[in-house]
């Protein structure tokens, strides 16, 4: 498996990545796609499998097809928490995405087999240091989170249905998170402040050791105990299906600071940089097609554009 | 007069600044003012009066306290180019923001004086050779910019309102811009797309030597013929009144260039960085009551922070 080698001196730790595995039906603008391999975990895990082994856990159902798995094996993700089950279906999703890409509308939800998922995880996932629990039900996070011994590090990444939905369940896991995951609305709404930088305090005083603001093409912000921190996006000439753009980047962000085995100011930051690039590597394509055909050197020049789009001198 | 020192090797060139001096009625979810010293070439003039000398040129009515005239030339802002026109009052601006300031009115508009205002710039004026066109019409930016002989820059600023209303003369003076200032819909609109990146593009495209596009919080971006540049906003915590925001950012940006005597990309990163921190104070008060209370200490500290927020290592 080729990797981004980002320290000579460390060997990468390996990560779990537990969220939703999903097909997905999407219309866009700029055309539309069906029964596309998507989810949270999907597109985490194929980022994050750019720097570091990957464990994924999730379900799929009977119609699960053996090329998508190929397709995940393909990147090194080690399939053992992968669970097949014969009583039903993937996930399915169906969104639309409005002109200029200012709307989403979710149109269908199929829970399908991810219905009263509970994971029993293998015992080999269950020392695995670095945990990415990308976005499912605050509850799924924290059964999975409670098997595994003494994390170093718990990145979380949620969205706005469990704010309003699982509001209760959240707040219990989020004093777990090293790094918690928001769009700038779902802060604002979990922060209870408009002031955006007053919310992601806020975010960190309700728990989260550090927060991650992300802001769509406006870059994103980290509060960290050590200061704050601000990352434009990679610039987006040609986007076409935003889906998986947060997941790819809370997987890279994982990935970065799993291979890096550092967790300080400056690794983040780094990890940032590179999570930025592959979000913007992801919404060029529908699924993760992108992100799969993307290589080592591609990925390398977007984060020096954006290292160039950021140098004062 | 104290001003920041950017260079020891350079004695700063003089500014011209033009625009509208103007007296602003403001209501705001904190509070209200009446008979605000406002207007772009006000909020302008001061904010460069902290690097270099300037020279403002406007017109203004019987009306106009002498108080606020001394509150200028406290900053040794030069007055030959102001007008005091005895036929009528001071152009007058009525404006509300709404919750969360995401909008706002103008309630009122009474140009006064300032219609048909058409200067003869003084002999001083004319051989200025940094020019800001602050945000007034496009045929009175012409008129001004007209007299001055070889202008070395022209900073140009502009609104949604000469946009939609006077796009033909807006269009006519873009090639005269060394930097265009527009903020992100008004990017949108006078670029015809919807996509932040090619408007701006565009708009160079369209005359402009290089493009600045303000985006509120989330700060501003730089199309230079030398590459794309990136910065965020100081964090605001506590937003008062919005008014002037943008014109001290275009004023520090020329007092910056003006001060170094360079207009280079690496200049126009510096001078976005103290943009950035001047328009930060303006919106913490009403008027130009913070940029005149701010001294270089607290501007250099804002500018401090926002390189500290753009750190990688």
């Amino acid at each position: 498996m080729q990797r981004i080698s980002l320290s000579t001196a460390t060997v990468p730790a390996p990560l779990l990545v537990t969220g939703s595995i999903a097909y997905d039906d999407i219309e866009t603008p700029r055309g539309n796609g069906e029964n596309l391999l998507g989810g949270s975990a999907s597109y985490a895990s194929i980022a994050a499998s750019y720097f570091t082994d990957v464990h994924i856990v999730g379900v799929v159902g009977t119609d699960f097809r053996g090329g998508d798995r190929t397709r995940l094996s393909a990147r090194g993700i080690a399939m053992d928490g992968l669970h097949q089950d014969c009583s039903g279906q993937t996930f399915h999703w169906r969104g639309k995405y409005h002109e200029n890409y200012n709307q989403r509308d979710t149109l269908d939800v199929s829970p399908g087999v991810f219905s009263g998922f509970l994971p029993t995880l293998p015992p080999a996932c269950r020392t695995i240091p670095y945990v990415l629990l990308s976005n499912i039900t605050p509850a799924l996070q924290w059964h999975v989170l409670s098997q595994v011994q003494s994390p170093r590090f718990v990145l979380l990444d949620t969205m706005d249905l469990w704010i309003e939905t699982a509001h209760a369940d959240l707040l219990r896991i989020l004093p777990r998170a090293d790094i918690l995951i928001v769009n700038d609305s779902e802060a604002r709404s979990l922060g209870s402040d408009d002031n955006l930088i007053r919310a992601g305090q806020t975010l960190r005083q309700m728990g989260a050791r550090a927060v991650i603001v992300k802001k769509g093409e406006h870059g994103a912000l980290l509060f960290h105990p050590d200061g704050l921190f601000a990352l434009p996006a990679h610039p987006v000439i040609e986007l076409h299906d935003p889906t998986g753009a947060g997941d790819s980047f809370a997987g890279a962000l994982a990935g970065t600071l799993a291979a890096l085995q550092r967790t300080d100011f400056a690794a983040c930051k780094l990890a940032m940089l590179y999570a930025t690039a592959l979000a913007s590597l992801t919404v060029e394509a529908f699924s993760c097609d992108r992100l799969e055909s993307a290589g080592i050197a591609e990925i390398e020049e977007r984060a020096s554009n954006i290292r160039q789009m950021i140098a004062l001198d």
